[in-house]
């Protein structure tokens, strides 16, 4: 038998010690939708495909007896998002507009164009318009 | 201006310190597809939906000066991989095959069923049949 599929990445995660912070950074400077479900013990966001972004303090989520099992990292982690075509200038004139700085601007020889802003916690979130990878 | 939209994550992170063995795991145990582009600064993986999952040594990756804006964590993490409808209980079978314990096992109340093994560096890996999330 061939091994059955993993068809995406459904939620991916990123640490934060101040999720109200981290939260309102995701829901109004990116514009994601927040989802119910995590309480007070993180935030859920829903992207346009159908993933989620969840942001957990590692400290809560790596204690022990959780209804789920245990994780939590410490350091700047890294996420990117793909935009649609043609939006990443957007986004650039919109973050700006918020005084949010680009720390780096990347032409990728595949084709695609990211780039990287930090969120209030110092992760690297990237933004890409197009390819990145063969 | 209304924001524009974030389509979905393009890119997923985990970090792990021993960057062979868990390139193996994601690759053989749960049928990863390898994408070159990272060289021996980490792994990088092309699931099915067009997203990546990419793996980082967090001391490298963590270096300055890089062409890319510098991040890494320590501590386990947590990814959450979404499985085709009905193939999830062949998934479990899959990794008994392999002799992967199972963490834990969830159905949650919105109708999905997620299973949970460990990477080889301890980070949490979800597989998940249906929805977790309202």
């Amino acid at each position: 038998m061939g091994a059955p599929t993993l068809r995406g990445v459904y939620e991916t995660v990123l640490y934060v010690a101040d999720l109200a912070r981290a939260a309102r950074f995701y829901a109004e400077e990116l514009g994601l939708t927040p989802v119910p479900g995590l309480g007070g013990a993180g935030g859920a966001f829903r992207l346009a495909d159908g993933g989620m972004l969840l942001l957990f303090d590692p400290d809560q989520s790596a204690a022990p007896g959780r209804v789920v099992p245990s994780h939590g990292a410490h350091g700047p982690g890294h996420v990117a998002f793909a935009v649609a075509p043609g939006e990443l200038d957007g986004w650039v004139e919109r973050l700006k507009r918020r005084s949010i700085e680009v720390e780096r601007e990347i032409a990728w020889p595949v084709g695609g164009r990211s780039i990287y802003v930090r969120d209030p916690a110092g992760n690297s979130v990237e933004l890409i318009e197009g390819e990145a990878w063969a």
